[in-house]
């Protein structure tokens, strides 16, 4: 299957899908139904069978979905069997919770370098890293073969750090810093500004 | 106008617009083109022109949109000309970083109160706040007539507090907490789970 053949609205569907799913597997629970994840999820049964039959046949009339066999294939979907090595540029507050951050653990991720461009940041630990330089960042990353980033610079250097990691073969970034960004076909950017995301919200209230 | 009427897909991209508009703005730029603004957005100029035709038509025919105008319109659209107070809840890094983030500044939004349940953390600062027990959460909120939270507890903790959080009276939600919240009809919640944004992009990577 041609991956690009499948809506992006679809793809990012899955990753809740997942999240919701591995939830209920540490719950214990076995099986589950279109109707019970929907539920979960806020979105409709109708819509997950639409969604999961993209990929196959996952479900069984009348028994509904086997969890753990559901969980399987999607993190083989998503790629996320494998481990992730992840790197954190810019150590203000923000890049600092994500370096330390808890939640990447079983999800297919490890944070494995940061870095900053501040002297007095430089050589600091932080969590289980020492902030390496930013102008390590193209030979440090090509020699890993590390193709994730999250970006967490202010908006002034977002677009040069991010030429950078481009010029490293980074593929895909999921960048904090509040401005968007200019990369090549091929590379991938996720945005998640917490201003964008209430002002979305705040357009429904009076 | 409805608000309802228009799809969520297109306010998901105004607060996008708004970003790049105030960008050029602060570089000193007059008018823009649906096609430059497209271009550093990543989003087509007929997408962009379909998207702002639903509240009015706000460029001219050959001059492009006057920059300043755009912005005011915006604003006015996603109700930022205001500045909501916001409250965090869950003074872990995330939290901590959110309390102390500067972005909010002439987008729209002030953080105004933060909270926490563990002893250790009540009564600590973080930057302007001295961190509150999650106990006074409801009648904080409601004394202060707050609608908007951002919560960074732990996923366990996630469905409690929004209840709570509910219950004050917050309608829009910023869930940093890798789970789905279940909310009442009228209560929105925009999801910035940094495994989920990672996985939507492994997909397409080999």
């Amino acid at each position: 299957m041609n991956k690009e053949e499948v809506p992006d609205i679809i793809i990012s569907r899955l990753p809740i899908y997942l999240r919701a799913l591995r939830r209920m597997n540490a719950e214990g629970k076995l099986t589950t139904s279109s109707q019970e994840l929907g539920a979960g999820v806020g979105i409709s049964a109708a819509q997950i069978r639409k969604d999961l039959s993209q990929f196959g046949e996952f479900g069984k009339q009348g028994t509904g979905y086997d969890i753990a066999f559901l969980i399987d294939q999607l993190r083989k979907i998503l790629n996320v069997e494998r481990v992730w090595d992840v790197v954190v540029v810019g150590m203000g507050d923000m890049g600092h919770a994500l370096a330390r951050y808890q939640g990447f653990r079983d999800r297919g991720f490890r944070v494995t370098m940061v870095f900053d461009n501040d002297p007095a940041k430089i050589g600091e630990q932080v969590g289980h890293f020492v902030v390496r330089d930013t102008e390590e960042i193209v030979t440090a990353i090509r020699d890993s073969g590390i193709r994730l980033a999250m970006l967490c610079v202010p908006a002034a250097a977002a677009q040069e750090v991010t030429n950078l990691l481009v010029e490293a073969g980074v593929k895909a970034i999921l960048n904090y810093a509040p401005i968007n960004l200019s990369v090549p076909a091929g590379v991938q950017v996720q945005y998640l500004d917490p201003s964008t995301g209430l002002q979305r919200m705040t357009y429904y209230l009076d």
